[in-house]
């Protein structure tokens, strides 16, 4: 396939995946229709279930596409920077709503719940190679296993996503995730 | 009011929510039709509608019970032990996907936000009587403000909540909370 049409095709899905994002962001999942979303991406429904097989497809794109930009972060710097960076733009996390919404169909669809977990691998094992590397640098505490520590920020990662999904991300959550990133650090 | 008719008003209120607990768990929020909820409570819509003004009192009320239930075991055990029992019996906690569904509503619906922060406020009281109690009876560390550390077990409550409705609560999570709970003590 020649380059130019390569880029073509990467600009239309990005071009989609804005307009969903921002398209789910404002209706939620249920209230996301085929004419909203084809409003929001300026683009027809024939052009938008081209590159995305149903509504189920473009949602998981768009938590790949969070994946994998938190785990470059996660990678580089831990998950307590990964929820410092949300709590600094949290507009950007708007639709984070939409994935709250669908957290039942994980409980009950097996084949949903299936493609989420592949999606959302990327930024575990971005956080367990970073654990790994602190821990043998020395900087992790060393009286807790380190897949106890990844439940651990996990767990307020999940925390976070519902605080802002509910506009209740106050600011002295900063002073919170201090504390958060204090409990998983060797102590001198 | 006589007793009698006081009792029977009492017991026909759990009844509703009982079967609304578990129609909401089945359903969701958007899935319980009135139908349904009148197939679960087995009362007609005329009973369930005297009591509880509309689906949304419903859900409030529901809402309701859990925080004052919680709040009797936070003032006395503490918010990780809260978490403890929820994580000991995670099916009592099947309609809290119910809770993760409306989230978008608390950004969206003045009204709704303020009648639910109302009805969970007694959960928070509950919880901040214990960590003065525990602060004044040193047992708390002494480095961060009481506010902090309610912030930080909200946040951890936030996310057990989320990862009960998605079915995800593995069983280590309870080393997870070994960490939380030292976390907010004092270190000798």
């Amino acid at each position: 396939m020649p380059k130019v049409s390569e880029d073509h095709l990467a600009a239309r899905r990005s071009q989609i995946l804005d307009g969903a994002r921002r398209c789910f962001a404002e209706h939620g999942y249920e209230g996301a229709t085929v004419r909203l979303l084809e409003e929001a991406t300026g683009l027809s429904r024939g052009a938008i279930f081209h590159h995305f097989k149903d509504k189920d497809g473009l949602f998981l794109a768009l938590a790949q596409e969070d994946a994998r930009r938190m785990a470059e972060v996660a990678a580089d710097e831990g998950l307590v920077q990964v929820m410092r960076d949300m709590l600094a733009s949290p507009e950007q996390f708007d639709w984070l709503g939409t994935r709250l919404e669908i957290t039942r169909r994980l409980r009950t669809d097996p084949e949903f719940a299936r493609a989420w977990t592949a999606h959302s691998a990327q930024l575990t094992e971005a956080t367990e190679g970073r654990l790994a590397r602190q821990r043998e640098a020395g900087r992790l505490r060393d009286d807790v296993p380190t897949d106890v520590l990844l439940g651990y920020l996990d767990l307020v990662l999940d925390g976070l996503v519902a605080r802002l999904a509910s506009g209740h991300a106050e600011k002295d959550l900063s002073q919170v995730l201090d504390l958060v990133e204090e409990s998983v650090r060797r102590r001198d």
